[in-house]
């Protein structure tokens, strides 16, 4: 195991990219591929149990496959090389037709697509127990009053709620995007050589049909073997969605700062300690979630310009492709778990919350009474009142609210009691209760379509 | 206009991101919202007319909002203060209603969006030329033999007809995605302040859904001040394309090789010369689209890690994508649109894609003899005698089919006339005509599906 | 003027990177090697003189260059087509001689090296007053106590200063690469159509030492065309030092925070406010920094990516260059200059950052306590029992001074003056002062260096 | 062994990145600050060597750290606690002194800078052997004439030779970068918790010296927890090595080609094959540099973009290195291992570089003639007259020369013999030879510099 791995990835999304399921991979298209030609009458029946018997990760030595993929470029020819021998010591008959027509890119890609699906769906369900957390979070702190903050300074009053809906919001676009790459890319890879299947002669397509059927994947209209926009497009959905896992953690660092102490990552021992300070408690998911948010985007990037693949394969492109891609998938996985359990257990001080927002002494309700103002004085002339009165109120450190009582301009249109009432942040929401409505209707109605049928592929 | 615009750019997509177009974008949005807020009853009916007579980018002096901008952090700021100046010079009343309950990002984000739509709009347009032009490739040369190269070396024969079939399948996705990114980023943007509505009270949805439809634009769950990921999208779909392009320029650039010669751009009087080299005809086209498809990646990148924006206002992120979002849609309808314009001309050499099938002395058709062989040798066994006689061919400077014609083991199961008919490409495509064929008829689909209905928003 | 140039780019520089002076960069390649070839008798020395002056930007229609450069592929063919014609309209004789034995990437890369030369100078005048207003800043905050923050809580007491002489040491090696790299890149780009000159016969490095002289230019060992890591490596050096930039500008938002509030950008009039909040006050330099240190690095990635140029002249990896390059530096140059001014004119609120000292009840003097404990009970176990203290202090709320003085295992080891003598932040400085001294004397050597002789070139 | 690593990499280096490596360049730090502590006379001078016997990576159960790591949030924390235990069960004195005054980042970055000094020496001697490889191919091909090509299309004659040199120049200048970048970051982390050495007291630098000392690290002026440049430097070093690599990679691929067939990488048994076309013989070689070099970029941008980090301790940026920065050097020595291997070996075809400077029947040669007419034409006429010649030959199929010689225009001023030598590449190569030389004489100086001292460290 690599050191970092149990803080930046997510085991089970791991094994899906281990030596052992990137083999396994290839040995299942070959294993289908066998039965799909049998089918077709391209190969003899009897070949293809026994070959398939042998398609087994277990039954090759991983070093060997990795000293041999250096010279012959690839995994694939000598992982053929020693499938042929495995069942050649069954039957010497069956043997002739291991990756009957195939090229090595047909085992690669195609495995690498059984790996994505495996590892996509383990995602997308993570991500389900993700958006659950986020909805509770929105429901439970509908009228929970925070400071709303642009540019890193206090602007107006809000409700966490909305907060958590707004981050809701983005992963319901992620968790479709998501669905949606990953069902553009279930697509078989079959070309052989040069993706004209001439080695089947006029059973090409045939055999690409039933080998589709077989592995449950898509035939698509032409083998892609420099066409990578299918792969492209996954890790493009990933990148957004890290983006959106990076947005929420750097909040949360926000909020879990000393000096606001609104929101804590769940304390657990020996969780986020320093080796040197006693009292610390550092955010360990957003830093592991940053991070990935941080790496994520260069990754995306090798895989746009890796597009660009000469003829009919690729001479450094799609090489390029081998580690990074599932490089984002780890990297994207282990953000969402980390985070899925960080706001599950979020810590939050709702009356920090409440303190935070008398900091300013009422200048977070300046936008309050300039609306209420400009309905007379016009926005740009009450804009122009009220910012010279919180410059006064910040210079004489005294509390909007008295500044502006003393304010004949002022104490013209709103009295006492009015402009009292405009300093009270449940009396500046809007309608953020109905945002969070509508997108938690959007999560369930997303929930609802997902779960009866559970998408039976 | 830039020194290198007409090479990199395309002039109708530059015009939509001009700076006229830029702050007409906004005023679009400050005139709408107007008539919304006066439908809704927010503000008085006549002042609705009055604030959008004056929302004509025309009236506006860029180099002062420049200057303006730099100071205020923002292009809204000084734009809505001119706004209200204009519209105080012809009515007192209205002039305190301009940009009433916004805030500059509902402003920015919108404008760009509505220039967005259009531009994408026009590159959608320039798209379906473009797959036309590919797909009249695909269907004149779908018997054209040329010979399929895979890792820079020549490897079996193919057809040119799947080789543009196979650039018009990855296109085909291409518009798919890009109308799907675009109709999930033509929603509004309009929150106010911090994403309440606050400054509209009860308000808030009803003016959002009158602005919404008066913009033609989708009302989304909530506003997305700091949730990118549908402006995000666009820029990855639009890396997806570039991708795209840039693999065909790639293509096209090394069938245009000297050596090679099968392909050029279309010849014009001082195109593509040489200061210095009177015979130089460069295929200027691939070079500025393979430029492309090496910036976009590091701009989309930008993007997606700019995503991380703090709050309810990004302080640094939301400023990156200010330049860097036109800059992606710039690149890649330049690319796009010069593309287009040298496929649509491309001179074939057919007679050249066939002297290049025979520079190889048979060694192309390696593979077709192997599987013949296979079929009793078995695949392995097969190849390792064809991979000898290949050597041996090479060494000794002779048709690999003379070799194989003293091989007993060869000619055991292979007489003169078969082996003869081996070697003769056209008996070598496999399945290529019907991938055409597929692709061809999706093609066909997407337009019948856009054209009739032409897509009415 | 683009719209956003004030905001993000600083007008000097801008300047460099014109059309005016992209042009102006070429016609002094061409003036110069006209005089260099005059002198080594390569061309009639009466011609020299009629080239050059003929070589001034304001005769060239620059709509015009651009427009034939997209048909010719660079600028530099058309701008010699021009150049010729006027050069024939004095003199019939002397056209026969322009541009003799160049090639156009002798032109436009000579042309580049003469523009980065210049802003790159600008750049490091810049740089010198930025480092003084941080070492200003250094000086005169020595001893100011502020909380050290890790991983965005607080950790321990520090010194402002220390944290303004970290950010000068950076920006100590960014001024020490960046001339680095300027003075490596300063070479002449002379090579002719392949990088022979076989255009020149026996007379091609005769020429180009006559040439480099004549631009004040080192001369390479061999031309350049396709070796780009001179280019790259002045990308790479500004890549790092907006990196630096970012850092410092990271820095002072989130110590301008509300809840923070130690530092402040300097206030001007119309200065960051927000079109609808009139008491917000937006750090918008930061906000532009940022915005570059999030822009530079994929521009950077693109430059080095873009290095992989084929054999003798690049197709798509050399455009990818022209308009990136002066993009990274217009982009760092934008964020030096307004973090200079910022710096320079930083508010420092001493008292706020005293008062943040006492925020966390006692806990920020955790370590103190466990190294003064640690001497006799050991790191680890002193961790643990201060760990300990530290829930506790935070549980009942009480300070940590005041949990500690009832334990035992404390009191045994620290009587209450030793005790409170902990908690004294100007008692736990460390060598900070000396740490600052080393800084502020590399800086001053830096300086002493570079100023007497000002670096003739 | 992960299974594309003998492919992609290059054991010696991926030793010193091993689990085992890092946790040793942690234990080395460990070890070294208790010698310095006991020098210093911070910690009793009996404690260091039972620290230091302790510090062996074979005593730390990687699983178990790896795992405690993911809870602690950075491998240093739980790595001193296992530590502190081992030492504690020989000596409970020493115990107490483990780690003492130090920070978790002071371990983990001077282990990283351990690390890379041993890898980045590694890959000087190998550069050395690289370079001695090209210097001998520029050597022995200095009169050996290829056609130059310039956008990929052949331009002029030029020698393979001076191909070599320019490769050659750049490797020269990367080398020289590379040391300096490792020399700049062979400095020691230490600063405690937050970068003051607030814990050592008075006697912090008195330890750092000796801390430096005893690892061969030089002293920084100032801890650099958060000022990453001297690590980002190295990674653009190797940045922009991995960019010279992949062009010359790219070069390899393009002449290698079936149509080119000028070079080949060295032959080897299965080395290159295909899984189905027996004839195959792929550069591996240049797939796997030229994917480095399509990878490293994207993850330079990662490392610069990680700059931007938070106060005394970064959340995220620093984290985002942790994996991406050994990744760089993986990568580019693994490009720069497999190159070096296969430079030293590679096939040159010399007769085929001479044939294919036949295929454009003298337009190669257009420069030449066109070079001797523009002495009386002017170099713009006799530009637009050779032009119209190569037209003129192209379409009707004949020899440059041929056309040429019935052209009155042309014979007026060459005569047959004159115009015969126009066609000779070797009377056509300027100074190409003396650029060699100037290569090989900076090769050898930089050689016999770095050896007779060999840098004693």
């Amino acid at each position: 195991m690599r050191l970092l791995q149990p803080l930046f990835r997510w085991d089970p999304v791991e094994a899906e990219f281990s030596n052992h399921a990137r083999v396994q991979g290839m040995l299942d298209f070959e294993a289908a591929l066998a039965r799909a030609e049998a089918r077709a009458g391209v190969i003899p029946a009897s070949a293809a149990p026994l070959i398939a018997a042998q398609c087994r990760a277990e039954l090759f030595n991983m070093d060997e496959l990795a000293q041999s993929a250096a010279r012959a470029g690839n995994l694939a020819i000598p992982l053929i090389k020693r499938l042929t021998a495995l069942v050649a010591a069954t039957d010497n008959d069956a043997q002739r037709f291991v990756h009957w027509g195939a090229t090595s890119q047909d085992a690669i890609d195609t495995g690498l697509v059984l790996q994505l699906r495996a590892a996509l769906l383990l995602m997308e369900s993570e991500f389900e127990t993700f958006s659950s957390a986020l909805a509770h979070l929105a429901e439970t702190h509908r009228a929970t009053p925070i400071a709303a903050r642009t540019w890193m300074q206090q602007a107006l009053p809000t409700t966490f709620g909305i907060k958590a809906a707004a981050w809701l919001d983005a992963i319901n676009r992620d968790r479709l995007r998501l669905a949606a790459a990953r069902r553009n890319a279930e697509v078989l890879q079959f070309g052989g050589a040069v993706g004209t299947l001439a080695s089947l002669g006029a059973k090409g397509l045939d055999v690409s049909k039933a080998l589709a059927e077989d592995l449950h994947l898509a035939l698509p209209d032409l083998p892609w073997h420099t066409q990578r926009d299918r792969i492209a497009e996954v890790a493009t959905a990933l990148g957004l969605a890290t983006g959106t896992l990076g947005k929420i953690a750097r909040d949360i660092s926000l909020h879990t700062q000393t000096e606001v102490a609104e929101l804590f990552e769940p304390a657990a021992p020996r969780r986020g300690g320093s080796s040197t300070m006693p009292h610390k408690r550092n955010p360990v998911t957003c830093a592991v979630v940053l991070s990935a948010a941080a790496r994520v985007p260069g990754l995306v990037g090798t895989m746009l310009s890796a597009m660009v693949q000469e003829q009919e394969r690729g001479l450094g492109g799609w090489h390029a492709e081998w580690e990074t891609f599932p490089e984002i998938i780890s990297l994207a996985a282990g953000a969402l778990h980390h985070l899925t359990a960080t706001v599950s257990g979020l810590e939050v001080d709702t009356a920090r919350m409440a303190a935070n927002l008398e900091l300013t002494r009422g200048l977070l309700f300046a936008e309050a009474v300039q609306m209420a103002l400009g309905k007379t004085l016009g926005r740009q002339q009450a804009h122009d009142l009220i910012e010279a009165a919180c410059q006064r109120a910040q210079k004489e450190n005294r509390h909007l609210r008295d500044v502006l009582a003393e304010d004949a301009a002022v104490s013209k249109h709103l009295n006492k009691e009015a402009l009292a009432k405009l300093f009270d942040p449940a009396q500046y929401l809007g309608v953020a209760e109905q945002f969070i409505n509508r997108v938690l209707a959007a999560h369930a109605a997303q929930n609802a379509k997902k779960n009866p049928a559970k998408e039976g592929r």
